[in-house]
């Protein structure tokens, strides 16, 4: 049974929406609830809700809380997941891969491009994306998303066709 | 063949998610949507998208159209339903009721407390009981929400417990 | 606050799949996973969960079953609502129109064409018209479902429509 | 942009409802709706329906017929997706694992435990991690399914815990 650390952070794909004053941000984690939808019979998965934030809204400090977290997951993990906003996830990446460069285990971060509050929703594509890689993949910091799988360095959000691509 | 008039004004129900900039904000109506989800053979419908706002920023010219709209449509219509953000719906409600007064019709009113694309939204139950209340019940002004029938004057929306009430 | 019994008793509506041989079949209700998607302030629902079949296979005995629980539920409800197969929906409508005659409050069934269980059900459609039904009409025993609301007697399933007809 | 063979031959993750005699039955493919809900902006996908049958009805012309199409296929694809039914994917893999040993690109089996067309299937999960295989993975035989990739010989049905192992 493999072990799978998962590190939440906000970004568009954790939004959820406040009746009270119609407002959608960043206020909890929704990855259990995706989880529930998977069969997963071959992992264990260990869940940190670490930030709830926009990535726009993300600073070095909850950046380096990201990399300390990451690191400290490495020595227990048979891969890791990060959640993350679409915004700003080149510059945590980057950070990751600057710091820790050569992983003792796949790093997978993934997002979403609209909440998975949302019927049409592509969080539930990318989480099992980032799933199936965590499993499947050699060491690395990667992105999962839109049925591709890119490494660092390089990956960037193409900001008119809303994915990921490699410069 | 009962004859349904539709009227979209926008509101929360209405509200779409723009992947570009992360806003949620009214651009188009959903009505056609939740349609294509439901069984509806003794009916036809007949569907105006008049107004694309959130109702707090509706304002008297818009409220006058709705309720020219909704005389019109009176002529030609066994009921008329109105899709309308909560905020104001008791505002637009109390002119018609005032102006219209023994509508011909049944004309109700309904809308959501969370926008039709979320997964948990309200909307569906809200326009399929509007759409049952039109073949049901008597002319009058009403709205249709959350399993309750109300008939204007005096209803209003209970901001504490996000549900319509009669005062 | 007002009470409502509602009486499951399988048809297709309620039918549930087996994943270990492929059938899909009566063994539970599915009433309270539509409930929880809906929004209900006004009323209380008292749920009893009488008969696990495919409507084609209820016997004289099982309707009587639902005979007596639906006399004994109008004692304490002011609506009562009948999950039902739409096969012999015909018969024990029949069966309580003919023993009940005049029921001192709403007497609803409802079911559906398609599983609850499948995405593209009309189940949660009926079972909200028939809820809406339940505070909204005079004593009697009725069909409510595809937007229709139909009296007995003289209500039955049109078979090359799938839907529920006056004759 | 890679191109992807998808070749659907029935089974339960295709299963489809009939509204007039309540069956569940093999009588078109579902692949399409489940693509539609996907973003695949790196893939070009070519998709043939090749057979309607649970795959306990299936026979060796069956397999034959499958075992040719994976072969043409292989000339102008970068990965091949087969939707087959659970309970006889062994058989189909096995004669392909024997036949074509070494393949060109990777051929990837996959199904679901419960139908496509049902709210809770896992339909969804597995033509999302086949679609991931075919773009990450080596050429070889495989099951992709439940946040695993098998390959064969060896790959078998679990019957008691719904999922598919190596032996």
């Amino acid at each position: 049974m493999k072990k799978i650390t998962v590190i939440t952070t906000g970004g568009t794909i954790e939004k959820t929406y406040d009746e009270y004053n119609g407002a959608l941000s960043n206020q909890q984690s929704i990855f259990s609830k995706i989880q529930a939808t998977l069969r997963l019979p071959g992992i264990q998965i260990n869940q940190h809700n670490v930030i709830f934030k926009d990535s726009l809204d993300m600073d070095d400090t909850d950046r380096e809380i990201i990399l300390d977290i990451a690191r400290q997951a490495m020595q227990t993990s048979d891969a890791i997941i990060i959640l993350h906003g679409t915004d700003t996830l080149e510059l945590t990446g980057s950070l990751l891969y600057r710091e820790i460069n050569t992983p003792t285990c796949p790093i997978i971060f993934t997002g979403a491009m609209r909440p998975y509050e949302f019927r049409d929703s592509d969080a539930s594509q990318n989480v099992t994306e980032a799933l199936f890689a965590a499993v499947l993949v050699e060491p690395g910091i990667y992105v999962a998303m839109h049925n591709k799988l890119l490494a660092f360095p390089g990956v960037k959000k193409d900001r008119a066709k809303l994915t990921f691509v490699k410069e």
